[in-house]
Protein backbone atom coordinates (compact mmCIF):
# COMPACT_ATOMS: atom_id res chain seq x y z
CA UNK A 1 0.00 0.00 0.00
CA UNK A 2 1.17 3.34 -1.16
CA UNK A 3 0.83 6.75 1.21
CA UNK A 4 0.74 10.35 0.02
CA UNK A 5 0.79 13.67 1.01
CA UNK A 6 0.42 16.66 -0.77
CA UNK A 7 1.47 19.13 1.70
CA UNK A 8 0.21 23.17 1.33
CA UNK A 9 0.15 26.38 3.10
CA UNK A 10 -3.39 25.87 3.45
CA UNK A 11 -4.28 22.28 3.63
CA UNK A 12 -2.37 18.69 3.82
CA UNK A 13 -4.11 16.51 1.45
CA UNK A 14 -3.66 12.53 2.35
CA UNK A 15 -4.26 9.49 0.28
CA UNK A 16 -3.28 5.48 0.64
CA UNK A 17 -4.09 2.82 -2.51
CA UNK A 18 -2.28 0.01 -4.08
CA UNK A 19 -1.28 2.19 -6.96
CA UNK A 20 -0.35 5.82 -7.85
CA UNK A 21 -3.59 5.51 -10.20
CA UNK A 22 -5.37 4.14 -7.66
CA UNK A 23 -6.71 5.87 -4.32
CA UNK A 24 -8.87 3.97 -2.21
CA UNK A 25 -9.29 6.55 0.75
CA UNK A 26 -8.27 9.81 1.20
CA UNK A 27 -8.66 13.03 4.48
CA UNK A 28 -7.67 16.51 4.25
CA UNK A 29 -6.42 18.19 7.61
CA UNK A 30 -5.60 22.14 8.07
CA UNK A 31 -2.30 23.15 7.86
CA UNK A 32 -1.72 24.67 11.00
CA UNK A 33 1.70 24.25 13.54
CA UNK A 34 4.24 21.76 11.97
CA UNK A 35 3.53 19.71 15.44
CA UNK A 36 0.04 19.69 15.01
CA UNK A 37 -0.40 19.20 11.48
CA UNK A 38 2.35 16.41 11.21
CA UNK A 39 1.13 14.60 13.84
CA UNK A 40 -2.42 14.53 13.13
CA UNK A 41 -1.43 13.20 9.54
CA UNK A 42 0.90 10.67 10.68
CA UNK A 43 -1.99 9.22 13.34
CA UNK A 44 -4.39 9.14 10.06
CA UNK A 45 -1.65 7.45 7.39
CA UNK A 46 -0.78 4.69 10.13
CA UNK A 47 -4.42 3.90 10.37
CA UNK A 48 -4.62 2.85 6.98
CA UNK A 49 -2.76 -0.19 7.69
CA UNK A 50 0.80 -1.55 5.94
CA UNK A 51 1.63 1.63 4.29
CA UNK A 52 4.98 0.16 2.60
CA UNK A 53 5.91 3.65 1.19
CA UNK A 54 5.37 7.32 1.24
CA UNK A 55 5.52 10.16 -1.15
CA UNK A 56 5.47 13.86 -0.37
CA UNK A 57 4.71 16.80 -2.17
CA UNK A 58 5.39 19.74 -0.26
CA UNK A 59 5.22 23.06 -0.19
CA UNK A 60 8.78 25.10 -0.13
CA UNK A 61 11.48 26.21 -0.74
CA UNK A 62 12.50 22.47 0.40
CA UNK A 63 15.82 20.47 -0.02
CA UNK A 64 15.93 18.10 -2.95
CA UNK A 65 19.94 17.25 -2.63
CA UNK A 66 20.46 13.46 -1.77
CA UNK A 67 23.72 14.34 -0.14
CA UNK A 68 22.36 17.37 1.92
CA UNK A 69 22.39 16.55 5.67
CA UNK A 70 19.29 18.38 5.14
CA UNK A 71 17.68 16.68 2.39
CA UNK A 72 13.60 16.48 2.80
CA UNK A 73 13.63 19.55 4.67
CA UNK A 74 11.24 22.24 4.10
CA UNK A 75 13.88 25.34 4.82
CA UNK A 76 13.26 28.91 4.39
CA UNK A 77 9.93 28.94 4.22
CA UNK A 78 8.44 32.71 6.25
CA UNK A 79 5.27 30.35 7.22
CA UNK A 80 5.46 30.72 10.97
CA UNK A 81 6.71 27.71 12.55
CA UNK A 82 7.96 25.65 9.25
CA UNK A 83 11.01 26.82 8.67
CA UNK A 84 13.57 24.08 9.12
CA UNK A 85 10.97 21.62 9.38
CA UNK A 86 12.38 18.10 8.56
CA UNK A 87 9.07 16.88 7.16
CA UNK A 88 10.17 13.72 4.97
CA UNK A 89 12.51 12.48 8.75
CA UNK A 90 9.94 13.01 10.63
CA UNK A 91 6.91 11.02 8.63
CA UNK A 92 9.92 8.05 7.69
CA UNK A 93 10.81 7.77 11.58
CA UNK A 94 6.83 7.85 12.51
CA UNK A 95 5.86 5.33 9.71
CA UNK A 96 9.20 3.53 9.17
CA UNK A 97 9.11 3.66 5.45
CA UNK A 98 10.76 4.56 2.57
CA UNK A 99 10.05 8.54 1.39
CA UNK A 100 10.01 9.84 -1.46
CA UNK A 101 9.70 13.51 -2.05
CA UNK A 102 9.78 16.73 -4.08
CA UNK A 103 7.83 19.94 -4.41
CA UNK A 104 4.06 19.97 -4.81
CA UNK A 105 4.67 21.52 -8.32
CA UNK A 106 7.22 19.09 -9.47
CA UNK A 107 4.86 16.30 -7.86
CA UNK A 108 1.98 17.35 -10.12
CA UNK A 109 4.31 18.16 -13.04
CA UNK A 110 4.92 14.10 -12.62
CA UNK A 111 1.45 13.32 -12.71
CA UNK A 112 0.30 15.59 -15.44
CA UNK A 113 3.27 14.22 -17.73
CA UNK A 114 2.43 10.25 -16.91
CA UNK A 115 -1.46 11.09 -17.97
CA UNK A 116 -0.09 12.54 -21.01
CA UNK A 117 1.00 9.28 -22.20
CA UNK A 118 4.25 10.72 -23.60
CA UNK A 119 7.23 8.58 -22.08
CA UNK A 120 9.87 10.68 -23.13
CA UNK A 121 8.27 13.95 -23.52
CA UNK A 122 8.89 17.28 -21.81
CA UNK A 123 6.14 18.89 -19.67
CA UNK A 124 5.77 21.73 -17.00
CA UNK A 125 2.98 22.81 -14.25
CA UNK A 126 2.72 25.83 -13.68
CA UNK A 127 0.21 26.47 -10.60
CA UNK A 128 -1.06 29.99 -10.31
CA UNK A 129 -3.01 30.89 -6.75
CA UNK A 130 -2.28 32.26 -3.35
CA UNK A 131 1.65 32.22 -5.11
CA UNK A 132 2.61 30.88 -8.45
CA UNK A 133 4.51 28.01 -8.63
CA UNK A 134 6.56 25.67 -11.39
CA UNK A 135 7.19 22.13 -11.73
CA UNK A 136 9.53 20.75 -14.52
CA UNK A 137 9.44 17.06 -16.59
CA UNK A 138 12.21 16.81 -18.61
CA UNK A 139 12.99 13.49 -20.60
CA UNK A 140 10.26 11.83 -17.89
CA UNK A 141 12.90 12.82 -14.96
CA UNK A 142 11.33 15.90 -12.54
CA UNK A 143 14.02 18.85 -13.12
CA UNK A 144 15.61 19.97 -9.33
CA UNK A 145 19.15 22.03 -10.83
CA UNK A 146 20.89 23.25 -7.73
CA UNK A 147 17.78 23.37 -5.98
CA UNK A 148 14.29 23.60 -7.37
CA UNK A 149 12.27 25.50 -10.40
CA UNK A 150 10.77 28.78 -9.15
CA UNK A 151 9.60 30.14 -12.02
CA UNK A 152 7.15 32.28 -10.49
CA UNK A 153 9.97 35.07 -9.80
CA UNK A 154 11.11 35.44 -12.88
CA UNK A 155 10.09 39.18 -14.54
CA UNK A 156 7.30 38.98 -17.36
CA UNK A 157 7.19 41.83 -20.08
CA UNK A 158 4.55 44.20 -18.49
CA UNK A 159 1.12 44.86 -20.96
CA UNK A 160 1.30 48.11 -22.36
CA UNK A 161 -2.16 48.92 -20.18
CA UNK A 162 0.15 47.41 -17.22
CA UNK A 163 2.79 49.80 -16.47
CA UNK A 164 2.13 51.26 -12.86
CA UNK A 165 1.06 48.53 -9.97
CA UNK A 166 4.42 47.74 -8.28
CA UNK A 167 3.55 44.02 -7.50
CA UNK A 168 3.30 42.53 -4.21
CA UNK A 169 6.37 39.80 -4.41
CA UNK A 170 7.89 41.27 -0.90
CA UNK A 171 11.22 40.31 -2.80
CA UNK A 172 11.45 41.34 -6.34
CA UNK A 173 7.77 43.33 -6.36
CA UNK A 174 6.44 43.43 -9.91
CA UNK A 175 8.00 39.67 -10.40
CA UNK A 176 5.07 36.96 -11.91
CA UNK A 177 4.22 35.88 -8.83
CA UNK A 178 4.00 39.95 -7.84
CA UNK A 179 1.47 40.63 -10.62
CA UNK A 180 -0.58 37.64 -11.53
CA UNK A 181 -1.21 35.68 -8.02
CA UNK A 182 -4.38 35.73 -6.38
CA UNK A 183 -3.60 38.37 -3.56
CA UNK A 184 -1.80 40.34 -6.44
CA UNK A 185 -5.26 40.72 -8.56
CA UNK A 186 -7.50 41.21 -5.11
CA UNK A 187 -4.40 44.16 -4.19
CA UNK A 188 -5.02 45.33 -8.06
CA UNK A 189 -8.63 46.04 -8.64
CA UNK A 190 -10.17 44.66 -5.12
CA UNK A 191 -11.70 41.14 -6.68
CA UNK A 192 -11.09 37.98 -8.07
CA UNK A 193 -10.11 37.34 -11.74
CA UNK A 194 -13.39 35.14 -11.70
CA UNK A 195 -15.57 38.32 -10.35
CA UNK A 196 -14.53 41.34 -12.78
CA UNK A 197 -16.51 42.30 -15.93
CA UNK A 198 -15.78 40.05 -19.11
CA UNK A 199 -14.20 43.45 -21.06
CA UNK A 200 -12.22 44.60 -17.95
CA UNK A 201 -8.05 44.88 -18.93
CA UNK A 202 -7.67 42.62 -16.35
CA UNK A 203 -7.89 39.24 -18.36
CA UNK A 204 -5.56 40.24 -20.50
CA UNK A 205 -3.04 41.92 -18.49
CA UNK A 206 -2.82 38.49 -16.22
CA UNK A 207 -3.14 36.55 -19.43
CA UNK A 208 -0.33 38.07 -20.78
CA UNK A 209 1.86 37.66 -17.75
CA UNK A 210 1.13 34.02 -17.74
CA UNK A 211 1.46 33.98 -21.31
CA UNK A 212 5.76 35.69 -20.89
CA UNK A 213 6.44 32.44 -18.30
CA UNK A 214 4.85 29.62 -21.43
CA UNK A 215 6.65 31.28 -23.83
CA UNK A 216 9.62 31.08 -21.24
CA UNK A 217 9.27 27.73 -20.60
CA UNK A 218 8.90 26.95 -24.07
CA UNK A 219 12.30 28.62 -25.26
CA UNK A 220 14.46 27.75 -22.30
CA UNK A 221 13.92 24.11 -22.24
CA UNK A 222 11.41 23.37 -25.43
CA UNK A 223 8.71 21.37 -23.10
CA UNK A 224 6.20 20.42 -25.08
CA UNK A 225 3.34 21.08 -22.62
CA UNK A 226 2.46 23.80 -20.20
CA UNK A 227 0.10 22.56 -17.74
CA UNK A 228 -1.49 25.67 -15.69
CA UNK A 229 -3.18 24.68 -12.64
CA UNK A 230 -4.45 26.53 -9.43
CA UNK A 231 -7.32 28.56 -8.54
CA UNK A 232 -6.31 31.78 -10.65
CA UNK A 233 -6.68 29.39 -13.58
CA UNK A 234 -10.31 28.50 -12.80
CA UNK A 235 -10.95 31.66 -14.37
CA UNK A 236 -13.57 30.98 -17.08
CA UNK A 237 -11.76 31.69 -20.34
CA UNK A 238 -7.96 32.41 -18.85
CA UNK A 239 -6.17 29.51 -19.82
CA UNK A 240 -7.77 30.05 -23.66
CA UNK A 241 -6.27 33.44 -23.97
CA UNK A 242 -2.84 32.50 -22.32
CA UNK A 243 -2.80 29.92 -24.85
CA UNK A 244 -3.64 32.23 -27.88
CA UNK A 245 -1.05 35.10 -26.45
CA UNK A 246 1.59 32.34 -26.01
CA UNK A 247 1.43 31.48 -29.78
CA UNK A 248 1.30 35.09 -30.82
CA UNK A 249 4.64 35.78 -28.82
CA UNK A 250 6.40 33.21 -30.17
CA UNK A 251 5.16 33.75 -33.49
CA UNK A 252 5.85 30.47 -35.03
CA UNK A 253 9.17 30.62 -34.57
CA UNK A 254 10.77 27.85 -32.47
CA UNK A 255 11.81 24.58 -33.55
CA UNK A 256 9.26 23.07 -31.19
CA UNK A 257 6.52 25.11 -31.86
CA UNK A 258 4.06 22.92 -33.95
CA UNK A 259 3.72 20.42 -31.15
CA UNK A 260 3.51 23.22 -28.27
CA UNK A 261 0.39 23.41 -26.17
CA UNK A 262 -0.85 25.67 -23.04
CA UNK A 263 -3.67 23.24 -21.38
CA UNK A 264 -5.46 23.12 -18.12
CA UNK A 265 -4.88 20.07 -16.30
CA UNK A 266 -5.53 16.77 -17.84
CA UNK A 267 -5.65 15.42 -14.24
CA UNK A 268 -8.02 18.69 -12.63
CA UNK A 269 -6.92 19.01 -8.70
CA UNK A 270 -5.68 15.68 -8.55
CA UNK A 271 -2.28 16.04 -9.98
CA UNK A 272 -0.78 16.78 -6.49
CA UNK A 273 -1.70 13.85 -5.25
CA UNK A 274 -1.25 11.63 -7.63
CA UNK A 275 2.07 13.14 -8.15
CA UNK A 276 2.58 12.32 -4.41
CA UNK A 277 1.39 8.61 -5.11
CA UNK A 278 3.95 8.56 -7.86
CA UNK A 279 7.04 9.92 -5.69
CA UNK A 280 5.60 6.80 -2.93
CA UNK A 281 6.07 4.48 -6.05
CA UNK A 282 9.06 5.35 -6.77
CA UNK A 283 10.44 4.84 -3.15
CA UNK A 284 9.11 1.72 -2.92
CA UNK A 285 11.14 0.58 -6.17
CA UNK A 286 14.18 1.99 -5.39
CA UNK B 1 41.02 8.92 -33.15
CA UNK B 2 38.06 11.39 -32.63
CA UNK B 3 36.95 13.74 -35.11
CA UNK B 4 34.68 17.32 -34.10
CA UNK B 5 33.20 19.77 -36.16
CA UNK B 6 32.26 22.87 -34.72
CA UNK B 7 29.81 23.91 -37.23
CA UNK B 8 29.00 28.02 -37.36
CA UNK B 9 27.23 30.25 -39.46
CA UNK B 10 30.54 31.82 -40.51
CA UNK B 11 33.43 29.15 -40.14
CA UNK B 12 33.51 25.26 -39.78
CA UNK B 13 36.20 24.68 -36.81
CA UNK B 14 37.61 21.24 -37.39
CA UNK B 15 39.49 19.08 -34.97
CA UNK B 16 41.29 15.75 -34.00
CA UNK B 17 42.52 14.10 -30.91
CA UNK B 18 42.60 11.04 -28.92
CA UNK B 19 40.59 12.51 -26.54
CA UNK B 20 37.88 15.53 -25.55
CA UNK B 21 40.71 17.29 -23.82
CA UNK B 22 43.61 16.61 -26.30
CA UNK B 23 42.82 17.73 -29.78
CA UNK B 24 46.16 17.15 -31.77
CA UNK B 25 45.48 18.87 -35.02
CA UNK B 26 42.74 21.57 -36.23
CA UNK B 27 41.55 23.43 -38.83
CA UNK B 28 38.99 26.05 -39.71
CA UNK B 29 37.64 26.79 -43.41
CA UNK B 30 34.77 29.71 -44.01
CA UNK B 31 30.61 28.63 -44.18
CA UNK B 32 29.88 28.63 -48.08
CA UNK B 33 27.53 26.77 -49.39
CA UNK B 34 26.41 23.47 -48.14
CA UNK B 35 28.29 21.00 -50.99
CA UNK B 36 31.55 22.69 -51.15
CA UNK B 37 32.05 23.43 -47.03
CA UNK B 38 31.01 20.02 -46.31
CA UNK B 39 32.83 18.39 -49.22
CA UNK B 40 36.29 20.66 -47.71
CA UNK B 41 35.41 19.87 -44.00
CA UNK B 42 35.35 15.42 -45.18
CA UNK B 43 39.07 15.71 -46.92
CA UNK B 44 40.34 17.44 -44.26
CA UNK B 45 39.32 15.43 -41.54
CA UNK B 46 39.68 11.99 -43.67
CA UNK B 47 43.12 13.36 -44.61
CA UNK B 48 43.95 13.15 -40.81
CA UNK B 49 43.54 9.39 -40.97
CA UNK B 50 41.83 6.51 -38.22
CA UNK B 51 39.08 8.80 -37.27
CA UNK B 52 36.50 6.66 -35.61
CA UNK B 53 34.08 8.91 -34.42
CA UNK B 54 32.72 12.16 -35.13
CA UNK B 55 31.02 14.96 -33.37
CA UNK B 56 28.80 18.19 -34.60
CA UNK B 57 28.23 21.12 -32.46
CA UNK B 58 25.92 22.77 -35.16
CA UNK B 59 24.17 26.12 -35.63
CA UNK B 60 20.79 25.64 -36.27
CA UNK B 61 17.77 24.86 -35.97
CA UNK B 62 18.74 21.17 -35.89
CA UNK B 63 16.89 17.64 -35.54
CA UNK B 64 17.83 16.12 -32.65
CA UNK B 65 15.20 13.47 -31.87
CA UNK B 66 16.29 10.17 -32.22
CA UNK B 67 13.81 8.60 -33.76
CA UNK B 68 12.83 10.99 -36.24
CA UNK B 69 13.69 10.38 -39.86
CA UNK B 70 15.62 13.79 -40.41
CA UNK B 71 17.70 12.97 -37.00
CA UNK B 72 20.93 15.41 -37.44
CA UNK B 73 19.36 17.66 -39.84
CA UNK B 74 19.72 21.41 -40.22
CA UNK B 75 15.99 22.12 -40.63
CA UNK B 76 14.90 25.56 -41.16
CA UNK B 77 17.35 27.54 -40.97
CA UNK B 78 16.80 31.02 -43.06
CA UNK B 79 20.90 30.84 -44.23
CA UNK B 80 20.67 30.52 -47.87
CA UNK B 81 21.05 26.43 -48.96
CA UNK B 82 21.74 25.18 -45.49
CA UNK B 83 17.65 24.53 -45.04
CA UNK B 84 17.41 20.83 -44.56
CA UNK B 85 20.80 19.84 -44.63
CA UNK B 86 21.32 16.27 -43.65
CA UNK B 87 25.11 17.45 -42.27
CA UNK B 88 24.94 14.24 -40.02
CA UNK B 89 24.23 11.75 -42.11
CA UNK B 90 26.27 13.03 -44.73
CA UNK B 91 29.76 12.91 -42.64
CA UNK B 92 28.46 9.41 -41.61
CA UNK B 93 28.14 8.19 -45.12
CA UNK B 94 31.38 9.61 -46.30
CA UNK B 95 33.83 8.64 -43.10
CA UNK B 96 31.76 5.82 -42.18
CA UNK B 97 31.80 6.38 -38.21
CA UNK B 98 29.17 7.18 -35.59
CA UNK B 99 28.28 10.24 -35.23
CA UNK B 100 27.28 12.46 -32.03
CA UNK B 101 25.17 15.08 -32.79
CA UNK B 102 23.47 18.47 -30.92
CA UNK B 103 23.22 22.09 -31.05
CA UNK B 104 26.80 24.22 -31.31
CA UNK B 105 25.50 26.17 -27.47
CA UNK B 106 24.77 22.25 -26.02
CA UNK B 107 28.31 21.09 -27.54
CA UNK B 108 29.86 24.35 -25.48
CA UNK B 109 27.50 23.92 -22.33
CA UNK B 110 28.91 20.21 -22.11
CA UNK B 111 32.28 21.45 -22.34
CA UNK B 112 32.38 23.86 -19.72
CA UNK B 113 29.73 21.64 -17.67
CA UNK B 114 33.04 19.16 -17.59
CA UNK B 115 35.69 21.78 -17.01
CA UNK B 116 33.34 23.06 -13.95
CA UNK B 117 34.32 19.70 -12.17
CA UNK B 118 30.41 19.20 -11.37
CA UNK B 119 29.78 16.22 -12.00
CA UNK B 120 25.99 16.43 -11.33
CA UNK B 121 25.52 19.71 -11.74
CA UNK B 122 23.88 22.40 -13.71
CA UNK B 123 24.48 24.90 -16.42
CA UNK B 124 23.67 27.29 -19.02
CA UNK B 125 25.78 28.45 -21.74
CA UNK B 126 24.98 31.68 -23.40
CA UNK B 127 26.21 32.54 -26.24
CA UNK B 128 25.81 36.73 -26.92
CA UNK B 129 27.07 37.19 -30.82
CA UNK B 130 25.69 37.81 -34.10
CA UNK B 131 22.78 36.27 -32.70
CA UNK B 132 22.10 35.00 -29.08
CA UNK B 133 21.65 30.90 -28.15
CA UNK B 134 21.64 29.05 -25.10
CA UNK B 135 22.61 25.42 -24.48
CA UNK B 136 21.88 23.64 -21.14
CA UNK B 137 23.32 20.86 -18.99
CA UNK B 138 21.29 19.33 -16.48
CA UNK B 139 22.61 16.50 -13.57
CA UNK B 140 25.13 16.28 -16.62
CA UNK B 141 23.09 15.82 -19.48
CA UNK B 142 22.32 18.25 -22.13
CA UNK B 143 18.93 19.01 -22.98
CA UNK B 144 16.64 19.29 -25.89
CA UNK B 145 12.96 18.94 -24.66
CA UNK B 146 10.97 18.16 -27.45
CA UNK B 147 13.40 20.34 -30.07
CA UNK B 148 15.96 22.45 -27.95
CA UNK B 149 16.67 25.51 -25.81
CA UNK B 150 15.94 28.77 -27.62
CA UNK B 151 16.57 30.91 -24.90
CA UNK B 152 17.60 33.92 -27.27
CA UNK B 153 14.40 34.27 -28.03
CA UNK B 154 12.76 35.62 -24.81
CA UNK B 155 11.52 38.73 -23.96
CA UNK B 156 13.25 40.58 -21.60
CA UNK B 157 11.94 43.30 -19.27
CA UNK B 158 13.42 46.23 -20.99
CA UNK B 159 15.19 48.78 -19.15
CA UNK B 160 13.78 52.02 -18.38
CA UNK B 161 16.11 54.20 -20.40
CA UNK B 162 15.13 51.63 -23.31
CA UNK B 163 11.87 52.15 -24.29
CA UNK B 164 11.62 53.04 -27.94
CA UNK B 165 13.99 50.53 -30.19
CA UNK B 166 12.05 48.27 -31.59
CA UNK B 167 14.31 45.73 -31.59
CA UNK B 168 15.96 43.34 -35.15
CA UNK B 169 14.63 39.96 -34.61
CA UNK B 170 12.93 39.63 -38.04
CA UNK B 171 10.47 36.82 -35.98
CA UNK B 172 9.41 38.94 -32.54
CA UNK B 173 11.31 42.56 -32.69
CA UNK B 174 12.59 43.20 -29.42
CA UNK B 175 13.44 39.92 -28.08
CA UNK B 176 16.92 39.43 -26.05
CA UNK B 177 18.06 38.62 -29.68
CA UNK B 178 16.74 41.52 -31.34
CA UNK B 179 18.10 43.77 -28.56
CA UNK B 180 21.35 42.81 -27.19
CA UNK B 181 22.90 40.94 -30.39
CA UNK B 182 25.81 42.07 -32.36
CA UNK B 183 23.47 43.43 -34.85
CA UNK B 184 21.35 45.31 -33.00
CA UNK B 185 23.96 46.82 -31.00
CA UNK B 186 24.87 48.21 -34.37
CA UNK B 187 21.86 48.84 -35.18
CA UNK B 188 21.46 50.81 -32.25
CA UNK B 189 24.42 52.98 -31.80
CA UNK B 190 26.08 52.08 -34.93
CA UNK B 191 29.12 50.61 -33.38
CA UNK B 192 29.81 47.67 -31.23
CA UNK B 193 29.50 47.52 -27.39
CA UNK B 194 32.98 47.86 -26.93
CA UNK B 195 33.79 51.29 -28.52
CA UNK B 196 31.08 52.42 -27.04
CA UNK B 197 32.10 55.05 -24.50
CA UNK B 198 32.25 53.66 -20.71
CA UNK B 199 29.58 55.95 -19.18
CA UNK B 200 27.30 55.42 -22.45
CA UNK B 201 23.94 54.21 -21.44
CA UNK B 202 24.10 51.36 -23.53
CA UNK B 203 26.53 49.30 -21.12
CA UNK B 204 23.39 48.97 -18.44
CA UNK B 205 21.24 48.41 -21.65
CA UNK B 206 22.88 45.51 -22.49
CA UNK B 207 23.55 44.35 -19.41
CA UNK B 208 20.10 44.39 -18.15
CA UNK B 209 18.82 42.39 -21.34
CA UNK B 210 21.57 39.42 -19.96
CA UNK B 211 20.78 39.32 -16.99
CA UNK B 212 17.00 38.84 -17.94
CA UNK B 213 18.24 35.97 -19.43
CA UNK B 214 20.32 34.50 -16.40
CA UNK B 215 17.43 35.48 -14.00
CA UNK B 216 15.17 33.09 -16.22
CA UNK B 217 17.52 30.16 -16.07
CA UNK B 218 18.23 30.39 -12.50
CA UNK B 219 14.77 30.93 -11.56
CA UNK B 220 12.96 28.58 -13.97
CA UNK B 221 16.04 25.19 -14.10
CA UNK B 222 17.92 26.14 -10.93
CA UNK B 223 21.26 26.12 -13.01
CA UNK B 224 24.14 26.73 -10.93
CA UNK B 225 26.06 28.38 -13.51
CA UNK B 226 25.61 30.85 -16.66
CA UNK B 227 28.45 30.64 -18.70
CA UNK B 228 28.57 33.96 -20.62
CA UNK B 229 30.21 33.44 -24.14
CA UNK B 230 30.75 35.15 -27.75
CA UNK B 231 31.75 38.10 -29.19
CA UNK B 232 29.69 40.57 -27.39
CA UNK B 233 30.17 39.51 -24.38
CA UNK B 234 34.22 40.03 -24.88
CA UNK B 235 33.21 44.03 -23.78
CA UNK B 236 35.52 44.70 -21.03
CA UNK B 237 33.39 44.90 -18.15
CA UNK B 238 30.21 43.24 -19.49
CA UNK B 239 30.07 39.60 -18.27
CA UNK B 240 30.51 41.58 -14.60
CA UNK B 241 28.09 43.94 -15.21
CA UNK B 242 25.25 41.31 -15.35
CA UNK B 243 26.37 39.24 -12.37
CA UNK B 244 25.60 41.84 -10.30
CA UNK B 245 22.27 42.86 -12.32
CA UNK B 246 21.28 38.93 -12.19
CA UNK B 247 22.44 39.44 -8.28
CA UNK B 248 19.92 42.45 -7.77
CA UNK B 249 17.13 40.54 -10.19
CA UNK B 250 16.75 37.70 -7.32
CA UNK B 251 17.49 40.16 -4.82
CA UNK B 252 18.58 36.72 -2.69
CA UNK B 253 15.34 34.85 -3.16
CA UNK B 254 15.82 31.70 -5.37
CA UNK B 255 16.80 29.04 -3.21
CA UNK B 256 20.00 28.01 -4.93
CA UNK B 257 21.04 31.58 -5.01
CA UNK B 258 24.13 31.52 -3.09
CA UNK B 259 25.91 28.91 -5.74
CA UNK B 260 24.45 31.18 -8.52
CA UNK B 261 27.47 32.50 -10.56
CA UNK B 262 27.42 34.30 -14.23
CA UNK B 263 31.07 33.76 -15.38
CA UNK B 264 33.24 34.36 -18.77
CA UNK B 265 34.03 30.97 -20.10
CA UNK B 266 36.22 28.52 -18.24
CA UNK B 267 37.68 27.56 -21.59
CA UNK B 268 37.36 31.10 -23.31
CA UNK B 269 36.69 30.07 -27.33
CA UNK B 270 37.57 27.10 -26.94
CA UNK B 271 34.67 25.29 -25.49
CA UNK B 272 32.15 24.81 -28.73
CA UNK B 273 35.24 22.45 -30.10
CA UNK B 274 35.84 20.88 -27.16
CA UNK B 275 31.85 20.19 -26.85
CA UNK B 276 32.23 18.79 -30.11
CA UNK B 277 34.92 16.17 -29.37
CA UNK B 278 32.98 15.14 -26.67
CA UNK B 279 30.10 14.63 -28.55
CA UNK B 280 32.45 11.91 -30.34
CA UNK B 281 33.97 10.44 -27.38
CA UNK B 282 29.96 9.95 -26.37
CA UNK B 283 29.34 8.65 -29.53
CA UNK B 284 32.35 6.33 -30.36
CA UNK B 285 30.67 4.60 -26.69
CA UNK B 286 27.63 4.64 -27.56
Amino acid sequence: MLGAIEAGGTKFVLAVGPSPERITARHTIPTRDPETTLAEAAEWLAGQGGITALGIGSFGPVELGRTSPRWGFITTTPKPGWADCDIAGYFGGVLGVPVGFDTDVNAAALAEHAASGSAGGSLAYLTVGTGIGGGLVLDGQPVHGIAHPEVGHIYPRRHPEDRDFPGTCPSHGDCLEGLASGPAIMARWGMSLSHLPADHPGHAIIAECIAQACHVLFASVAVEDVVVGGGVANTPGLVERVAQRARELDAGYLPGTARHRVIRPRLGSEAGITGAMMLADGAAKA
